[in-house]
């Protein structure tokens, strides 16, 4: 795989860069921690907005992803506007690098006040490698900065920051982590610009080799956030389950029929119900919710083999509607 | 407001050098004045070009815009080309840079030559802050180098480009000046980039608090330009009048509604015909014409408050075909 | 014409760069000959990608278009992705690099193996000027480095490689040859990205003169490619003569209206069946082939003299869907 040469976090550093040079631009806050560590705030204190969500969305995909607002230009468009995104290096950008799978908490007594969590994503996942998810993908970056992305509603205490230091092998100020809580504008953007991402990893789910997939993009309807953080996070996952699309290529015949026929979203148990709705229901329990949902609601698979695509899912316009739109 | 701190003439300075550096490129001529005021022709003698409107129309949004051409992929399209228009800065991309707001005029005592008229648009408006709309921004631009474009068939008078220095504390040479006639293909792309402008104003006419808005997207579709000045203002306007869409994100629930009912043109008495023939009707005054008629034709508002999104109005296809395409 | 002021050579130099430094990321083998030609493998042992056939249709463009992937938004796309094509510049853009007119071929003897056959196509070509085109063309550029693109499933032998240079004037290290098999990911994309380069040279093959042709824009759906040969070559000229839609904006309005008329596929004698059996048909001989057949499915022609758009053809999305999709 070619793309095990490329550094996820050198290619995202100039994204970085301008994230923290353009902070008025991007409505963030910066700080810097006693050791140099700097702490983008992209919706807890600060405002953020699209461009910001659309940016970090790019550094989450360790640069190797096109991210994109658009507006619809059809006759009865399903919504106004979407994000649009492309890898031609999905299982790199999305695997390795985008993927919300770096657990990262804090007991009360660390933190000296609150108890901490959150997920982390982006590149410097793959400095740590702390997740088996990287075994599999036989990728491991090695650059003297990284850069990571919490979506939690707080900034990270000292004990989190000094946890990603030491596994990602980083001195203090070679690190910078932004924060976009579910709730906020920019944390919106970038949930639903993992419409790719969740494709592949239910495609991993499925027990399918990443070595089959080429190519990744999608599209999924951009909603405000929810002022509820239940409904927030609800909101981002029926952007995907039920409003998500995307086309990937892979290599072998079989692999693209099976693809197009499992990977929709309403293939799962709990399929047809607001994802806020699905979450309550199981009493807020995650791990109680049919991980086959967690996919796009329609997508196809191009196989290079025969050269066929094959499609499968559909688009639940209704639902979306019933949730989002004022009447 | 955030945005208070950005600078709209520095963050359009690197596209004001791209449009003077690669003058061949954007079909436009260069002229420097004696004091060193360099005058872009972008549609006088000059051919220029949708691109050239384009990267004249990211100058007018004071760099904090995106602006680009998109051909529709949908059955039976409205039409093959669009302009689609994003800002995070809705506010002073808009309203305190690319509204052209300010009224630049000349005797003909004063050209020794023909009576002037012109609105300036871009951001050395942010500069002088002549108008009174700039005390409600609470914006005003503090930058060494201003850039502003004027949709007139002629270029300006040293008379005018004095007035502007002298109101812009600018000296002659830190002074840009784009000129694009109504009837000119780059001046045609820069007026209907005005698609989110158009909303944002009319909002304000509308008496809504500008500080409710958050985000701005919108697209119309693009017209070659006709090649009499009325039609080719008519134009431009029947492009966002009845076939611009705009999805605004604004603070609160009451104002999301609000905009959603009043916000599109078809609140507007003259409503319906196109805008030559009302133009001409009210014998070229401009004044006569019912002020809510200028908004775009459709529009979705979001709002942070309860999360709903609340749309309005709709395009008028067959309005457009009728004035656009031939027979 | 302001074009004839551009290098092609100078202006896509830029991208050139790019795909030789982020090699890994593009997925190209660099080798570089004796002499310091570079070679970029794109698709022949190298895996290529999308965006990597989206740098090299840039650089076939002279730098003078944008080409990019899109996704459809629509209720019922006719494909889920697209490449979209814009240029201000369509003649130089499309008919001074782009086409792919050059034949480039040597016998056995000359390469002491495998007879060599190629199209050329790319900015190189003008600094050559070896075909008849470039006499109407009246544009040739002079820089000290070129670029050529090769529709190839194997690399150039040096006997070919010291003709271009010897016809451009360049010395072996000012080249850069990039070599897109058909069958390839990005030799697809390139192929595809011709969509308005199709519409401009059958403009010319109907005796319009170019010099009527101001601005184009298009689109076409974009296929994985097949593995055979012939299906790989029958795939993306469907692309374009079933699924391609063009935008041109013209001068006079008596060819806005004839090419609306003459311009789409459908006036073509073979039109209707996939390419790869009409091409089977005639033996494998091009030259059997109806020329009018290679054009978009579908145009709207824009007059600047009257302002009026016509429309000509339409897609045939059944034709695609039964080539392309699997059942």
């Amino acid at each position: 795989m070619t793309s095990s040469h490329i550094s996820v976090n050198a290619s995202s550093e100039r994204l970085v860069t301008r994230l923290i040079d353009d902070a008025a631009r991007f409505s963030v806050d910066i700080t810097r921690t006693d050791g140099g560590t700097v702490i983008v705030d992209a919706g807890v204190s600060a405002k953020g907005s699209v461009d910001t969500g659309i940016l970090i969305a790019r550094i989450c995909m360790g640069g190797l992803g096109r991210v994109a607002r658009r507006v619809a230009f059809d006759h009865a468009p399903l919504w106004p506007s979407f994000i649009e995104v492309h890898t031609s290096h999905p299982v790199v950008a999305c695997l390795a690098s985008q993927y919300a799978g770096w657990s990262l908490s804090a007991t009360k007594e660390q933190t000296g006040g609150k108890k901490f969590f959150s997920l982390g994503s982006g590149p410097a996942r793959a400095l740590a490698c702390k997740e088996p998810l990287f075994d599999e993908l036989g990728y491991r970056d090695r650059h003297d900065r990284g850069a990571l992305v919490m979506e939690v509603d707080r900034l990270p205490p000292q004990v989190v920051i000094d946890k990603v230091l030491k596994d990602c092998g980083l001195a203090p100020e070679q690190l910078v982590i932004a924060v976009t809580p579910t709730h906020s504008v920019a944390g919106t953007v970038q949930v639903v610009a993992r419409v790719v991402e969740v494709a592949l990893h239910k495609t991993h789910v499925l027990g399918v080799s990443l070595s089959e997939i080429v190519e990744g993009s999608g599209s999924a309807p951009l909603p405000p956030p929810a002022p509820d953080g239940i409904q927030a996070m609800g909101r981002t996952n029926d952007a995907i389950l039920y409003g998500g699309r995307v086309h990937l290529t892979v290599r072998s015949d079989a692999v693209a029929k099976r693809l197009a026929a499992e990977l929709p979203s309403s293939n799962a148990r709990d399929y047809g119900r607001p994802f806020a709705d699905i979450f309550t229901s199981f009493n807020y329990d995650f791990y109680q919710i049919d991980p086959a949902l967690f996919a796009p609601a329609e997508v196809w698979i191009s196989s290079l083999e025969s050269g066929a695509t094959y499609h499968g899912g559909k688009v639940d316009r209704a639902l979306l509607e019933a949730q989002w739109s004022a009447t």
